[in-house]
């Protein structure tokens, strides 16, 4: 009743897609704040949060390292070893909240996945991780899709908009000022970000 | 328990944010197709639809025809003379479905309301219509969250992906290609749209 909850994270220049916006120090700790805010929500939905890093950063939370940039490869290293029911959920979901987790982790079917903006997977949970293998980048929705039912496991597909919003680009930064309740919100508002809504279209605008 | 559903809908040059891709006379068809899946989703989960179109067009549908262009100022005059729950949805969610609408009317509070991207509000529902008046345009999520306190109004703001997604713009446009199931996916893949990856990111691309 209690999965453990793999968080892929990378510390050092994540978030290029919002490099016009943020410097790349400011990247780093925006980054790191969403981090937080995965790993609250994880740890309220009763999941053990491991953060898989591509190199280790200072932090209390328990880490795995991983010397291979590749986090397909990583992952399917680790899945096999695997006993118990298994969570992956990426670390820039910030509107990630207990309730939402807990739609994935209770499904009655052999998996749930929850698809990110564009096709990607933002969260995948595996009774039996051994059965299956990860394959990301691209339409990896699709492609999670097909490999569990190419393994006879079936699938939940949840629908959350929470989990569903990554946040990558300046839209993004929109659905966190505006749905979002943790320290990353609080970390884009301490750098004098704020909703902008004069142009009809709503943005999000940052006062230096 | 068959809460009739308003669904404002514009007949006449709608979508003007995809007329980079596609012709008016294709946008016109496009917004109809959708209307049709969001009608058929609404009958799906037991709600009457009633289309609130700023023109009579031709269709077997329930219509109601307003003069006015100002949204906020027809629904007003609607809601005070319902007696019974109401569901407002927009045109343009050709991803919803049964199991979604039915998360939404079946809410223990006063209201449900799922936002769309970018801020705005995607759906109402309404135990109590005459309590209740709306403000669309701009963050309207907002304003319906502070409309519904300020009149003692208890709501539930719904997780889901399928409704929080309105199809506007061209990104949006993979997400229907990817998760439609209905006669919008297949009228943009009559037109010759479909996933194009080559580039890494997921986009859309249309065979001329």
């Amino acid at each position: 009743m209690c999965p453990h909850a793999l968080i892929p994270y990378k510390p050092k220049n994540p978030k290029t897609r919002l490099s016009s916006l943020l410097s790349q120090e400011e990247r780093e700790a925006f980054a790191f704040a969403m981090l937080e805010d995965v790993v609250s929500a994880a740890k309220d939905a009763m999941c053990s949060p491991v953060v898989v890093g591509t190199e280790l950063f200072d932090s209390e939370l328990v880490q795995v390292t991983v010397k291979d940039a590749d986090l397909n490869q990583t992952l399917n290293e680790i899945l096999p070893t695997v006993e118990t029911g298994l969570l992956i959920l990426m670390a820039d979901l910030p509107l990630a909240d207990e309730a939402s987790i807990r739609r994935v982790t209770s499904t009655t079917k052999d998996m749930a996945i929850v698809p990110g903006r564009g096709g990607g997977t933002n969260v995948i949970f595996m009774k039996e991780p051994k059965k299956f293998h990860v394959d990301y980048y691209g339409t990896s929705f699709l492609k999670h899709m097909k490999i569990a039912a190419d393994a006879g496991l079936s699938v939940e597909v949840i629908d959350s908009s929470r989990l569903h919003t990554d946040i990558d680009e300046e839209d993004d930064l929109v659905e966190l000022l505006i749905h979002g309740t943790g320290k990353s919100r609080a970390y884009l508002e301490s750098l004098g970000f704020s909703l902008a809504t004069e142009t009809g279209r709503v943005r999000c605008a940052r006062k230096r």
